[in-house]
């Protein structure tokens, strides 16, 4: 069992919720985050681009940027180890438009699921 | 240390609560989640209820509903190894009605733990 | 990779964000949970402090106390395995006041990271 973790733009979260539902996997909880990734600034580019003095303005925008946080859906998908690749191409597929912003991705361990109303254990559970 | 998380329903937060108190477990923290589990539909079931035409009708309802989202409570709770046992029993205890959407619960791993004010590790610091 | 979780109170989220941008960790989430930490009633100290009947009063307070959950905010910050210390250092230097609820930290495993826009996986989607 894995779980798989996606921090996707809010605009996403229904044609997500389908392209997993067409791929056989239902079981998933979407929450409220608010996020920023990581923030590179290109000195190099900046330093062709114009004067220190401005350089310093567009830095203190980039970092006052960087410090804000943009509203995010968080979804967390519980699936069996075979299912891990494919639903990551899934999320991929939905949510990459090719700009900043298009999201993350994590894999993490489950060492046991149970399912409360049945109390099947383990991979019968997900 | 695991971590447990627990998918359960908005009104039995306070029960699971008190149940989890009862058995010296406070540590925990509540979220609001929205959620969605394993959608199956018995196919040989509808084939017995109905003509196929009724099942096409049926099926798509499923299928509409298997995308809707039910509002949850996620509940992390951080355990010794030694507590997940009752903790589990515990959260089944309270949880279970035998219906659809009486939850799930997933057993993680932590590596680490650490209360800020103290700056105990370890178990110490749950 | 490390999944780093802290809870920590709502009025220390900037502080926070910024020194973890200082320190050059950019990438993170924050959510609100209601949470409860664990509850220690110190019997001894209330023996000295009262006769046995003012000990019920105050014990049942202390349980109604335990059992009410309080807003926090939960960052999940994700790392290089080189970058846990100071992040666990750099969470408990801006949260630590030296009172109860000022927070724990949680370092959990994380097997793969998958950068949405570029589809950089492991340490390079950090």
């Amino acid at each position: 069992m894995k779980e798989i973790i996606a921090i996707i733009r809010m605009n996403k979260v229904n044609a997500t919720k389908k392209a997993l539902a067409d791929i056989g996997v239902c079981g998933l909880h979407a929450m409220k985050v608010m996020g920023r990734g990581k923030m590179k600034v290109d000195f190099s580019l900046l330093n062709e681009l114009g004067a220190k003095e401005e350089i310093g303005g567009i830095l203190a925008d980039g970092l006052a940027e960087g410090a804000r946080l943009i509203p995010k859906r968080m979804l967390t998908i519980l699936v069996h180890d075979n299912e891990v690749q494919k639903v990551v191409e899934t999320l991929i597929k939905v949510n990459k438009e090719g700009h900043k912003g298009d999201g993350k991705i994590f894999v993490g361990p489950v060492l046991d699921a149970v399912r409360v109303r049945t109390g099947e254990q383990g991979d019968a559970a997900i």
